[in-house]
């Protein structure tokens, strides 16, 4: 395949074609601080504070429309950063807030997304600490963007979980319905009206998955990711390729509102390729599965939690279908939905 | 004065206008982590882990354009994060990258900026760990803006240093030539051409005051901030403003090079009053200032070093002129050149 010169849109889309711009943007020498470096692609990445591991990570948030069914761009920003370090099983601690604002932007509206952030914070204790403010000419960038990095820590007790560590045996555990979030966006774009249950997902999972990994057990979560760009399809298949194993999954336990698959069918999407922002994929050691999901369940954001298949030897990821069959889970080339966080 | 209803360019141009914005902007109840918080408008902030202090700092860049005389927005980046830290007297450790790029942008142009923000980084050893990749639609952005937060710890041996902490017989010194960076962005954009002398001062400049720092031995060096948005006017106002002092600086010991003189009185532009990229401000007890000029003076990036003023009881920023006279320097109201970071 020739090599693209310039940028493209499924550059940004957090699936296969992403890969090759990142061969560039992942071309620095100095790229690791001792621990987890950029090399390996994880959530975030680890250095070590006075003997303590320290997970460090960022995002920058473009979705449109700021303002969603659902939630925000702040209330996105915070989440997407709490979340990569939830998934890594670290306390977070301390973010940072840097917008780029265009001219003419509604100072409401940055009141708005100010108390949508701090509102998410509060939910689980971590703090926005320091931030930078640009503003730039009106028409060089369409109203917002809010990047946000995040600091945390492995605490007493705690373990530091991988996204690459899944074993043969490990149930997989999604921590709700699928889909949400790129569906909620794509049809409120669109214009559709599929009635209230149709609303982004996004949440800070911190509280839950804390509560999960003290229910695991040391270490017995095995792995984990979020399912952002490029959906549960993305995430799961990045997980059984860096682990060199098989997932199967259950289709009939894979949990996906109806509103949500309605909306799927009506627009050609796989609410599986879309991005999800309140929502973790685990691999579990099996003896602690049913005490992780009920874990899972006591939790409001984890209500829906369920074991949807597990790890075998083996490569790809299959779904069992309703009807005895079986297809490929393939990752996506790019999730459907652009500018969806 | 009538409250703004929305944001405008002055809002980001690092002056007292910036000030109203920064209200709505750290509005956050979840703002601190035990350390130094939002509220304090540091050029970091802190929190502990392991026994140890640990600075977080953030900013996006959009300078335009983005490559210019003497670096570019990779260069910019990396530097401006690690001045951040090495101001608050922090060894940066690990930093962020994230770029959101705009549909059609040419890969090879990713390739100069990653390359160049490597260069950045191993003049240091710092190292960026994690990253982020948006792309977005074509006319969405102008081109790519480029995110880096970064992580420091406060050395064994090495001392915290706040901007608000200048006292009465502080000698303030400044690491170089002023107004550099600001005034070769607006000469090269406007097409001037001012000879080779006319560049970015653009480095990173923690080996620079690590050597200041051990040259002054402990506490030493009582504040200390870089003049970037707003230059060393906004900069040296702050700082007096935050410690309730006065500062007296002598016109013919400040630093500037006479391109960037010429080039100012073309402009109508104060040089005082652009960005630098690689220069600091430090209030220095006054026994161990010579120590410390020398140690600035012994690295390339300190071989302009002056010792420009003191600090007097008082209020406000006092210029003694060539010919004999006094006038204040004011804090702008904003950087006069837009996109200068």
């Amino acid at each position: 395949m020739k090599k693209d010169t310039e940028v493209n849109l499924m550059h940004g889309a957090g699936g296969e074609v992403m890969g090759e711009l990142l061969q560039t943007l992942t071309a620095f020498k100095n790229n690791n601080a001792g621990g987890i470096g950029l090399e390996s692609l994880d959530d975030g990445s680890t250095f070590t504070v006075g003997g303590k591991t320290v997970i460090l990570t960022t995002d920058s948030h473009v979705v449109k429309p700021i303002f969603f069914p659902g939630g925000d761009i702040g209330r996105v920003a915070v989440s997407g950063t709490v979340n990569d370090l939830s998934v890594m099983g670290a306390r977070p601690i301390a973010l940072t807030c840097a917008m780029i604002i265009e001219e003419g932007f509604p100072i409401a509206d940055l009141e708005k997304i100010v108390a949508s952030m701090d509102e998410t914070l509060g939910e689980v204790g971590a703090s926005i600490i320091t931030g930078d403010t640009k503003v730039v000419e009106k028409g060089s960038l369409d109203g917002i963007v809010v990047n946000t990095a995040g600091v945390g820590v492995i605490e007493e007790g705690g373990f530091l979980i991988r996204d690459r560590n899944l074993a043969v045996g490990d149930k997989i555990i999604v921590s709700g319905t699928l889909g949400d979030h790129g569906l909620a966006i794509v049809s409120y774009r669109e214009g559709f009206d599929l009635g209230d249950q149709l609303k982004s997902d996004v949440a800070p999972l911190w509280k839950m998955i804390e509560a999960a990994m003290k229910a695991a057990g040391n270490g017995n979560i095995h792995a984990m990711k979020d399912p952002t760009r490029g959906g549960f399809a993305a995430c799961i298949n990045e997980m059984a390729r860096k682990a060199g194993v098989k997932v199967v999954v259950r289709e009939d336990t894979v949990p996906i509102r109806e509103s949500v698959a309605s909306a799927g069918s009506l627009l050609g999407i796989d609410p599986l390729q879309v991005a999800n922002e309140g929502k973790c994929v685990m691999g579990v050691a099996p003896e602690a599965a049913e005490r992780v999901l009920a874990a899972l369940k006591s939790h409001p954001y984890g209500k829906n939690a369920a074991v949807i298949g597990e790890v075998v030897e083996g490569s790809g990821v299959v779904m069992q279908t309703r009807i005895g069959g079986e297809r490929f889970i393939e990752p996506p080339l790019g999730d459907p939905v652009p500018r969806v966080c």
